[in-house]
């Protein structure tokens, strides 16, 4: 993974004690640092906790996995799930194991996965359902979780052993679990949901369905040093400081414009990490995901002609897959591009809005990677961790807390008494 | 569909001309007015080609329809398509037709493509091709064109039999079209990508997915009457007025807070109606979208604790699917909602939320569906238009035209030809 910014950004000295303090963090292997997520890409005996179940789970009829799961509890692995395999899954009908999300609860889709059960899955070892929420008390997963699991418990005897929860230590799901006979896999205590996809949170799931995740490690290690080193190359600091730029000068919309439809996910991820972390004390900046090349065709006009009020992340990557325009074509009047190679095309696409940004100064940097794999979705995810623990301590406020989602939940609770 | 809205707006005397003027161009059928999408939903000619087309190609083997179109020439279909099919379509594998899009365009994405038409396309009749394209010569549709319609030729002798292009009349496409036995539908000249949905563009691809467009129709009609009358009730007037008003108070982003999941593209329609119209100039708001309860786990700490820069207009609707969570709890100490309808509980979060913006003073409005079905579809898409129109006139700009997406399109040109 490459960061291109064409100018420079203006130095914070303020970041470079911060990042000594990290750095101890890992170095001391520190999980009581609210940092302590930093803590994860290097944690070999949590990696081999995670390990061990997949083996327990992974049994060779297994066809399905349920991640039950909202927010930080699901984002993370869905972010990677679709990257590597979601985007395009619905033409690979006969590979499995799958991979469903239940995050919101919605009584038309808990009826159609119902009768997809009843019909689909004639074993209980064709399943895995892995039950996340670090608090151990949101209520849509508590809700997915008793329909879904109440199913299961009137069909398969041995239901529990089909079952994985994900919470902190001694929590009441962890309780309620240990009480079942439910396997459990500990979220350590000062990782939140936002930074959590490195731990059995986001490994778990993506281990049982395949990938590589000591590959997505080793990238987030590799970008973890490089975040930590005090030169003008420390792709955090680089960004951080860019964004924090551009914040005091009113640039409220951070657009994440990804030219991968596979990384949309990945987008959505973003929006929570920094959305919830900086988004406080009434600052913050609102992130969006733009699509490359879709949302050009929808919402290139607004960014090149409307207000500027935005900074800009462009993100591709250097390598895709192999394939070209057929040489001879159909429509001859229409196709400039025939025989050419996609990519190429694509490129050009690409290149020619970033040209369009410089020309209509809108400010933006680039993320080049190497291709869409595992290492490099690793070292993305944490360099993005990295840059917003950076961007909060040069706004001076806490990147791990989120008082004021406590504000709907009175509500919600209030009403529920009430009916 | 309702309107909600707590407090008053000021009204906009500029409106009321317009209004009539728009009035006019529907008595008159008058589709060389800019406004011309307003004669839709009751031209019966357009209607029944739109039926002969789907008759002719509707054949009892058909199991795939491919719409290959980007930006307004498939954002219209897919918000209709997946609220009422598309989100949890993976939870039926068995149920026939099925659509897919093909917008933009990707090496790995057709190649998975590629192998599953191989595999899963045995005769011609089970397949339709729609090739969308209002000006006939966007890149990514003619790419992806040549290289679907490439492989069917060398499959199928009588392939051209199973395409219908969809653009204007006498554009290079319709020339080649014609030259190779395609059939061909029009898009009336005025109708822009943005505001064609009830044209063949959307109304093809959906009637021939067996979705009930003459109630989509019915929908958009009775809303047009709703939002041409001179009342205090007319919603597209509301919400163009409450929209201006808070843009002059430097509220840059409006946020549509969908609490269906499935409604998630109908959000990406409206993103595009709403960025390309009126982001231009220097001006214009940045449209988002946010799914409840989903992104009040990653969104809500930034909504309610962060900058005041927003509106926000929730969209619910009144009647969902029944179903209960269990009476028996498997967590009984987590479990507060046992026994409860679903739909109390997702209700009660939505109500929840409201309330919180309302005690943080966000200025909000909110539109009751009286449930997801293909006439209050329609009813919305043709309230977003108007609304849209009428902001439009309020600031003084062109609705109609995007010209500043031709920047990036002459750097990629360039950016080709020197290749």
């Amino acid at each position: 993974m490459k960061l291109i910014l064409t100018g420079t950004v203006t130095e914070e000295s303020g970041l470079t004690s911060y990042i000594d303090e990290c750095k101890t963090v890992v170095q001391e292997k520190n999980y009581d640092a609210p940092e302590a997520s930093l803590c994860l890409p290097t944690d070999s005996e949590l990696f081999s906790k995670v390990m061990d179940m997949v083996q327990k789970m992974k049994t060779p009829r297994l066809k399905y996995v349920f991640v039950i799961g909202i927010g930080g509890s699901n984002l993370g692995a869905k972010a990677v799930y679709d990257a590597l395999f979601g985007y395009a899954d619905v033409f690979h009908p006969e590979r499995f194991p799958k991979l469903f999300f239940l995050d919101t609860v919605d009584p038309e889709f808990l009826s159609s996965l119902r009768d997809f059960m009843e019909k689909h899955i004639i074993h209980e070892d064709e399943l895995v359902v892995a039950i996340i929420s670090k608090s151990g008390g949101t209520t849509e997963t508590i809700v997915n979780a008793e329909i879904v699991m109440g199913q299961l418990k009137d069909r398969f005897p041995a239901w529990e052993k089909r079952c994985v929860v994900i919470t902190d230590l001694h929590s009441k799901l962890h309780q309620e679990a240990q009480r079942l006979g439910i396997d459990f896999l500990e979220v350590p205590k000062k990782v939140g949901g936002r930074y959590s996809v490195l731990s059995p949170v986001g490994l778990f799931p993506l281990a049982l369905l395949g990938i590589d995740i000591a590959k997505l490690l080793a990238g987030a290690e590799e970008m973890r040093e490089r975040c930590l080193e005090h030169t003008k190359e420390n792709p955090a600091q680089i960004s951080s400081t860019f964004l924090f730029h551009h914040l005091t000068m009113g640039k409220n919309i951070h657009d994440s414009f990804f030219f991968h439809p596979e990384l949309e996910s990945l987008g959505k991820w973003y929006r929570q990490l920094m959305g919830e972390s900086i988004g406080k004390e009434g600052g913050g900046i609102t992130p969006i995901v733009t699509i490359g090349s879709i949302d050009l065709h929808s919402m290139a006009q607004l960014y090149l002609g409307g207000p500027k009020d935005k900074t800009t992340e462009f993100i591709y990557s250097n390598k895709s897959a192999e394939g070209a325009i057929p040489q001879e074509a159909l429509f001859p009047s229409l196709n400039t591009v025939s025989g050419k190679s996609i990519s190429v095309v694509m490129s050009a696409i690409q290149e020619g809005t970033s040209t369009a940004y410089q020309k209509q100064q809108l400010p933006f940097f680039e993320i080049a990677f190497d291709e869409v794999n595992c290492f490099e979705l690793g070292s993305y995810m944490q360099y993005k961790m990295m840059e917003i623990m950076y961007l909060a301590h040069l706004l001076k406020i806490n990147a791990f807390d989120q008082p004021q989602v406590e504000l709907y939940k009175i509500e919600t609770k209030r009403i529920l008494l009430d009916e």
